[in-house]
């Protein structure tokens, strides 16, 4: 089975789905790379599953939940920031 | 010059910088997707320039910020909920 790298970002205003959604991504090993934003490798199938999990949380609420599988090529194409929270001190 | 899908998902703790990096994005022709995500059809060298301007306004401070290009292949792959708050009286 391919696996794949795969990133998921949501919008889901009720915190209990919000929270819900996080923790099954960790459960499939995704990644935490933004408040509401995971990536990981997955097997086609798993992504499937988690992806139709997801689903059945957000039921008929209101929400957006992107989930985008992006081949290495691309992977390598991307460019981030990440940047911690500076501390005041170091910030003079 | 090739033309290529661009999805930007950032999360930004400054209201100011966070709208900037929106309207800048709006710049640039691309459409909000989410609260903090955006995605269009840019060419190779406008995807570098907008990534230079994005970089600039957040500068040193906190921040994450994702770009991602998608080719063809994984675009149609993607699986995406997209449901729109509902009224009150709709849901009984």
């Amino acid at each position: 089975m391919e696996e794949y790298t795969v990133y998921l970002f949501y919008d889901i205003e009720n915190d209990g789905i919000r929270n819900k959604i996080a923790e099954t991504c960790k459960d499939y090993g995704l990644e935490r790379i933004q408040f509401s934003g995971f990536s990981g490798i997955l097997a086609k199938n798993k992504r499937e599953e988690l992806f139709l999990k997801l689903s059945s949380l957000i039921s008929n609420k209101a929400g957006k939940l992107l989930m985008l599988p992006v081949c290495e090529r691309d992977i390598k194409a991307k460019k981030e920031i990440i940047q911690e929270r500076a501390s005041d001190s170091a910030q003079g």
